[in-house]
């Protein structure tokens, strides 16, 4: 018998060879951080979580602690479709609708059902690195299409598809973010919205819509999701709760044609999310709390937004220039000419602030003279201090 | 711009395409359920799990409510690291130890990390059927070798590989349940276990221990791990919180060398475990309640175990012959000759009980003469009728 180790390198797949970059772009220790897309932690509403929990174990309390099925519980389900029903205007059944441990979950579910090693998903570029790296590690080839002001550059879309059918390429999958995108801010047109849609469905591709901001909007109106626009069954909606109400909790959701979520499910070996949890936000949505809790969310993220965006103009201005989200957590920022983008990260970190490169959010190479801020997670005050300290970093950055 | 619906199944993956067999083993609805492995229903410690709960939330509410890593709560990780130094004799660290959605989903990532389509897996014959389905699901291919009254045959183990070496085949798994083994109720013994551990080393194939149940354990002495007998980093050691605390927080973890769980972590894109149930769970452990909760398990289950055995002597005894678990859920049962499984199956949805036929614990043929029976969660009355029931099934099946 040999007694040498194991040599787990030459037993791993290309997956897990590739895949520990995600903790790398934390970047190090530091006082403000307006890098992760973190809720406010002084928005999380512990006391009614904790009364919902509360009430749910002790009125339900077997059922929550049990094996809760692989779609997950019909309760929070049923809100889920009445909520599908009221914002994408679309009668969709609980057997549409399943339950995962944040979107991310979902994003990873759908690649294992349609996606095979070698298989072209399109992404957007930028797009958000978490969903870069899952999609990637299912061996899936990258194709970028660029993003700009008004979202997907859908003529761009339409090259793309037309390059691709050129070669025999059929891409299965189209990730984007219409809604406040993570990390560019911007959103997609109603005119492009429904061009990406038609394309999509043309090409016999999916749609994977990721809207884990679409409910906090601070200016301007809703525009139709591309869920509602598909006649094709062409879209798969994932929604989340990370966001509105707590990432802690780990519940996404995903919507669409029946046989396209059951293909999710049936690739899911986790036993489902817990019944536990989802019967507490069930608890929670049902006694009609969710909705004042996302008004209240928009006030504070609005203000946030609007005094970070004011500040960069004060400290940042000419050095800087950045997208004006109308929702979500992000603003996508673009370094002027002689600024340093290693220069700069490295004075940002001495200042005690940090935010995410570009280049994480493009599957190929790009992104160099760009970063995210996140406005959602530091205090008003942080924020406040955060700016100036970056204004100090870009003076010693050029 | 074509019109047609979306092709579905053209888009699917072939683990999607095989994957919807699961929810298939559970049947028609039924008074007495001796079907699925879940843990006594009054057994569950509601009221300190809600306790627990929500000290959680109100001393470390934003800690327990934002994102918890890809690792998991640290303190649950040493409650672990310390419950492996007690149960395997082995000093591990933190970053050895990675929390998941139950240990099914620990599976599931040990072969994303290190199963590639058309690897192959050894698995036992019989093995638990959700095991075999999210392992099929990765391409590879199932090699199945005997368990006996001594759990995995180590003889047939030591020949396969020698055949597969043979062929210039080194599988990359062997998936084992050494102690009361779900379905066979049988343990693996020491002389076996060595052996095991050696031969899987000297091929250079990765073990998953998968010790859901090891906790519970009714007579005799526990037996070490594979995982305590491992001088090779060879083994990945799976544990739970859902047979001995609630299945329902969907909490379970994998141990082994950092490597190797470095790489499972690397190809987990659900953002980690909730840190609020990690939080809970390590509140409930952390106050030493885990300890005696299981002790009352052990009796009660004994118990349980002790009634369904005597009464299948009773009812069933000349018609079926039964292993007898030293722990664990299941009595693992062969039909005399003359009882036709089918009708078997029939009659014993007539009388309103349920069971999971022998076929759906094998990757290959197999197990038609054989059901399992689980006497965790019926209670004691359901025992009674429920085997009776079974005897009376009996009679109508020969």
């Amino acid at each position: 018998m040999s007694q040498a180790p194991l040599d787990l390198k030459a037993l791993m797949t290309p997956a897990a060879q590739g895949g520990s970059s995600w903790g790398a772009v934390q970047g190090r220790p530091v006082a403000i951080s307006f890098g992760g897309g973190l809720p406010d932690p002084a928005s999380l509403p512990i006391a009614d979580l904790a009364a919902a929990a509360d009430r749910v174990l002790r009125r339900d309390g077997a059922a929550a602690l049990q094996y809760g099925g692989l779609y997950g519980f019909e309760g929070l389900r049923d809100l889920l479709a009445a909520k599908v029903r009221a914002d994408d205007g679309r009668e969709v059944q609980r057997e549409q609708i399943v339950l995962t441990s944040g979107s991310a979950h979902a994003i990873s579910l759908a690649c294992f059902a349609f996606v095979n090693p070698g298989d072209t998903v399109l992404i957007e570029a930028p797009s958000f690195a978490g969903s870069i790296r899952a999609i990637r590690s299912y061996g899936a080839r990258l194709v970028s299409v660029p993003v700009d002001a008004h979202g997907l550059v859908a003529d761009a879309l339409e090259s793309t598809l037309r390059d691709l059918k050129a070669k025999g390429v059929r891409p299965k999958l189209l990730y984007t973010i219409p809604n406040f995108h993570n990390p560019a801010g911007v959103t997609l047109t109603m005119e492009r919205r429904r061009r990406v849609v038609a394309l999509a469905a043309d090409a016999g591709t999916l749609v994977l819509e990721d809207d884990a901001y679409g409910d906090l909007r601070y200016d301007g109106e809703p525009i139709p999701s591309l869920l509602s626009l598909d006649q094709y069954g062409a879209v798969i909606k994932l929604g989340s709760f990370s966001k509105i109400l707590a990432p802690g909790l780990r519940m996404g959701w995903a919507v669409g044609q029946q046989e396209a979520v059951a293909a999710m499910v049936s690739v899911r070996h986790d036993m489902g999310v817990s019944p536990f949890l989802a019967r507490t936000i069930g608890e929670y949505v049902g006694a009609g709390k969710l909705g004042p809790h996302i008004q209240g969310l928009v006030s504070l993220y609005r203000r946030k937004r609007d005094l970070m965006l004011a500040l960069l103009g004060e400290h940042c201005g000419g050095r800087l220039r950045w997208t004006v989200p109308e929702g979500g957590f992000f603003t996508w920022v673009e370094l002027a000419e002689g600024i340093d983008p290693d220069r700069l990260l490295n004075a940002a970190g001495d200042e005690g602030i940090s935010y995410v490169p570009g280049p994480a959010f493009f599957a190929d190479a790009g992104g160099r003279r760009h970063l995210r801020l996140a406005f959602s997670y530091a205090s008003e005050p942080q924020i406040e201090q955060g700016i100036a300290a970056l204004g100090r970093a870009l003076e010693k950055a050029r």
